[in-house]
């Protein structure tokens, strides 16, 4: 295996390109990737290779890239666009000509099954032996905006110009980032470099991601995950594009299959792989987005608007209707939005321009006492960009006189006032005088107010992140040992729960008994009512079977409740004290294979079932990052105390979930999974005690 | 007060317009109107009033509209966009001149404050006076495409043209109207009429939809709302327009601000007026959309696709792109959607295009053995829409060779298969080519993946309120007798429990009891453990003031308990039997002023506070509509009986809920509110019970 002679930055911006199947026939892949490479301005040496023409546009061709002569510094780059039977023959070509990388578009290799994978495989070993890089096979190749350079055959390099800009785009979908980079340039955004990945035979998306960090052109970076070669490189690459300055956003195929997967265990259930990806971008400040289309333009409006002064604030709105304005504000609770509180000083300059009684968001500035004067608008927008409850202002435009003069007041306003304008031009085809204005003055607009919605939402985490970001490490609370001696396999209650004890979480107290009199000595010592539990290392969920018996007054009920345990082969009896609380929390940890070490914590009891109201994050935790987790379950306003209820110790809960986090950190991939279920939570300053507790420990193979 | 001259119809088509303000200059409203009318082919008799000019547009101009002579048939429709301060005069002249209607654009009326309500009544009276109608003031007036009269200023008017089609519409908002008209043409769509009527003045909302219900060139009728002004109208004509095969979409504003009202009792704050509004529309099988751009989408859709077969059946998602399938498919579940299920039929359809390991849904057709061969295509979205669970084919398509080709394969499909075939242009510009092709073909097309999710949800309703049609009318249960004689006020917990047991509905026994001694011989008559209640009409959460003392085992308990209470003037303390169940429901019933009797579900205890999870629907009931409520509730697993736990008897509490339907129609404007909460169901065949009950009762006035 030879060592790759290109470095990806040259790759992407090549000094020279053989063009494998090359034509004048625009109909077809070779036709399309020269015309686009003419068209959009590429200034390196251009091969075409084509054994039936002397000349392709203009350019002399040759039979073989072999033929192609002895070129100065070598052909930089080979696209090929070829039918899949000559692929091996023209990549051992390649290899032999000593061509630095090989850009595939050819599909149907691995992704088609066994007999292409061995293809792509073959493929693959003739790349590796010359140092050849590989992108693809089955990609739509690179734009390079920022080089004109348009390596690929894309139907989006159509467009008049492809716009140079700050977003770097890797994607597994060729066709998703032809999609997204045109309603990109229809919005006026701009790209670097956007490079499509296909089946990652060599080159994959956490090489083109670590590129693009270090890429100075590339300020803002969206993904497109089907899968991730290697995981692990992951996190720390989200780690390193924060610390560039650089947002991260992506959206991950197969959110709607992880609620499908089948698991033994409710941890399992709720923590399927799509999960687990979810709360690292969340840990590490990345983006996720559901909806491509919002992806990319929530990557425009990192690039383009100023960034939210912080999380949490609420929305202006302001625009000439009165139905734009309240349908706007009515779609934003359902998008996880609030509209602001105006201050005082808003509310004053308001009045300025408007009767008292209209004086109130979302602002109709039809209502303004000389009708939506220019003057009267702009002085609105700059006391909202400087009141402290506003993060952003919402313009949803409807047709009215003037579109496009009033759209051309925004750009000003919002370098001005140092936070977003989400412009949105509602009206279709009328209203493209507006979008003209705002491409001019290079500023991002939308078309329709949910895109925006879910663009501020995007914006909305990048804040969160940036915040999370400027916290201090998480810190090894005090009084955690080292996690015991273990055995492989299933914990039996008592084990799991001395695991959980050594890292100071609270668990009921109990005694093993393996007869009904010495379960009546061990409820004596611990004090009625107790709870019986029958312990088998078998058993997954032992109320399913009967194992467990609740509230035992006295010593009779507890001879009565032993005599009365399923007929099973059982390890002994678990004898302990019945505890009591206000609300049932389901705490977990596992070890997510390519992720590392993970907490959740849910709502308890039939909640867990209904609601699926978990939250999910890599371990350890800071206890902020814990309590964080706390707030965003459904279940948060009772912890609170909710209409009459008492507040509940979520400093308990905290203080639990934190530590199991390093218990989950320290055991790494011996932890398979554990469960604290449930952990009742009693009123404040009265502590948490976990009643029921599952493990189980993997061998030490990470 | 005069006989109104005209009826709508003619409104709607003049035969004659006089545009007050006429002006050649196209910056000023009245020269907007007369070059829309002229410019989009009116062919009625066109009448510009201005005193500053000879003529205008090349027609001959009057100073006033009286002096615009006598006018065949009299001038039906005057438009007014004139400064507030003329507009009185001007009515009164179009009042002497015997005008039929005056459309008046002018705004600052009632919409402004006291002082323009009161010219607004002015201009009312004159016009009630003369038989003049008014739409409007703050309006902007009517486009009529069906017979190219634009009797309006909106700049949507811009367009080069305006297609005629089968959507009418109605708008409180003028300036959105617009913007809605301006997305359907994007789309393609047609429009038959569409009528601002602003601050209602005169012709209302109501009116205008009963003239849509009627009118021959509407087939599909979107509604934006922002308040009614006679509600009781409203769900007569949806029955009409339901009866007419006509869909009714609306936006309704006002909906984040349903959450905030302040109410007194867990009904009234969980039952505000949107929420009555939209289980109005639920029952009246009305599409009420969040997003108005979504409404005038799914009108389209509604009125140029085939409908649903029947609702609750799946989708296909079909398409070239890998990365757009998926991407679709994922977005299905927060859409309330869900992909297929193929039958054996339609795989084996597909096995013949690609191999067996990529039959699946979402379908990526570059698997295509050959490509994505138009034949492969066209034969597995036939196979499709002959599935027995696919009621829709979405087609999300991003840039690929021959878009326009592949795009103008589905009209036909589609019109084959009988069924709706979503398409969606993914891609921006690029993607015109497609769209061009089917607006040729008259066929609709999506810009966002989001708007066809969106218009399927709301297809999906029309699916559900046809379904609902076909049900035969509610029938009053046996037994139920008519309400007895009531006391006007709050009633007590007795009093409002022998209510619900007159309707047959479950409540717990109880005595009232003045002293120990009494409630202590009232406990050995109904069986301990009982539970004691503090009696005071003054008090709304018993509760809350520690007036509810449980599961008292013996007379020592009991009589403890009484001497606990705490020291208020009680009317008297009620015993009553300790009744346990599996689960809560809260039912609630109130008279909603406007839309009549409600009656609400929900999950009971914590539960209500903290998910808001309530269903409300008019009341009476067929046992069918309470079961559907009871499903569409998040506890409805708890309900059903999730993982381990017993099915619960949800026939008793669909007869609960249908009873209390039946009290709340009988009650009518009586009923202020009542509720029973908690009603705890038991496991199947165990019935259920109400164990506290509270009711106000109003006067008669309805």
């Amino acid at each position: 295996m030879a060592e790759p002679r290109l470095p990806l930055a040259r790759i992407v911006s090549p000094l020279s390109v053989a063009v494998i199947g090359a034509s004048d026939d625009v109909g077809k892949f070779g036709g399309r990737v020269i015309h686009y490479l003419i068209k959009h301005g590429y200034s390196g040496r251009l091969l075409p290779i084509n054994p039936n023409r002397a000349s392709i546009r203009g350019l002399p061709a040759f039979p073989g890239i072999g033929a192609a002569g002895p070129v100065p510094g070598g052909i930089d780059v080979a696209i090929l666009a070829v039918p899949v039977a000559h692929l091996l023959r023209q990549v051992e070509d390649c290899a032999a000509a000593g061509v630095g990388a090989c850009i595939i578009i050819t599909g149907k290799l691995a992704d088609a099954g066994p007999e292409g994978a061995a293809l792509e495989a073959q493929i693959l070993a003739v790349a590796r032996a010359a140092g050849m890089r590989l992108v693809g096979p089955n990609c739509l190749g690179i734009f390079n905006m920022t080089d004109r350079a348009m390596l690929s055959s894309s139907l989006v390099l159509e467009a008049e110009q492809v716009k140079a800009g700050g977003i770097g785009m890797v994607s597994q979908s060729g066709a998703l980032m032809g999609t997204l980079v045109s309603i990109g340039l229809h919005h006026g955004a701009g790209f670097s470099r956007c490079i499509s990945v296909g089946n990652q035979a060599d080159l994959e998306l956490c090489d083109v991601l670590d590129f693009l960090i270090e890429d100075a052109a590339t300020r803002v970076i969206a993904l497109y995950i089907e899968g991730l070669k290697d995981p692990a490189r992951f996190a720390p690459l989200l780690r390193r594009a924060r610390a560039a300055g650089k947002p991260v956003l992506c959206v991950k195929a197969g959110r709607s299959a992880a609620g499908a997967q089948a698991a033994r265990s409710h941890t399992a259930s709720l923590a399927g792989s799509y999960a687990a990806f979810a709360a690292l971008c969340r840990a590490e400040g990345a983006v996720l987005c559901e909806d491509p289309a919002i992806m990319v333009q929530a990557a425009d409006a990192l690039d383009r608007l100023p960034r939210l002064p912080g999380p949490g604030l609420g929305l202006a709105v302001i625009a000439s209707s009165g139905g734009s304005t309240v349908t706007t504000a009515d779609m934003l609770p359902a998008a996880g939005l609030r509209l602001a509180e105006m201050s005082e000083a808003t509310r004053a300059e308001l009045r300025r321009w408007m009767p008292e009684s209209h004086v109130h968001l979302p602002l109709d500035t039809g209502s303004f006492d000389d009708g939506t004067s220019e003057e009267g608008l702009a002085a609105c927008v700059r006391a909202f960009l400087k009141d402290p409850d506003i993060g952003a202002v919402a313009v949803p435009m409807t047709t009215q006189p003037a579109m496009a003069a009033r759209a051309a007041l925004f750009p000003g306003l919002c370098r001005e006032g140092g936070r977003p304008i989400l412009f949105v031009m509602t009206a279709a085809e009328v209203g493209n005088g507006a979008r003209d204005a705002l491409r001019e003055a290079d500023f991002p607009f939308f078309d329709r107010v949910s895109d925006a919605l879910g663009v501020l939402r995007a914006l909305e985490a990048e804040a969160e992140g940036r915040n999370r970001a400027a916290l201090p490490p998480p810190a090894r609370p005090a009084g955690i040992g080292r996690p015991p001696p273990l055995p492989e396999g299933a914990l039996t209650e008592a084990e799991a729960k001395a695991l959980a004890a050594a890292y100071g979480i609270p668990v009921t107290r109990g005694v093993l008994a393996r007869s009904a009199e010495e379960a009546v000595l061990a409820a004596e010592a611990i004090g009625y009512p107790v709870v019986l539990k029958g312990v088998s290392r078998a058993v997954v969920h032992k109320s399913d079977l009967g194992l467990v018996k609740l509230n035992l007054a006295d010593a009779k009920a507890l001879r009565a409740a032993y005599a009365a345990l399923p007929d099973l082969p059982l390890d002994g009896v678990l004898v302990q004290e019945m505890a009591r609380g206000e609300a049932e929390l389901i705490l977990g940890a596992r070890w997510e294979p390519g992720f590392g070490p993970m907490v959740l914590v849910g709502a308890g009891g039939v909640l867990v079932e209904l609601l699926r109201d978990v939250q999910l994050m890599p371990a350890p935790l800071r206890p902020a990052d814990a309590e964080a987790m706390l707030r965003r379950l459904a279940v948060w306003p009772v912890l609170e105390g909710v209409r009459g209820r008492p507040a509940l110790d979520v400093a308990a809960a905290v203080e639990a979930l934190t530590r199991l986090s390093w218990l989950a950190a320290d055991l790494g991939p011996r932890l398979v999974e554990m469960d604290l279920n449930p952990l009742l939570l009693r009123a404040r300053g009265q502590g948490a005690v976990a009643v029921d507790a599952r493990a189980t420990i993997g061998g030490e193979q990470p």
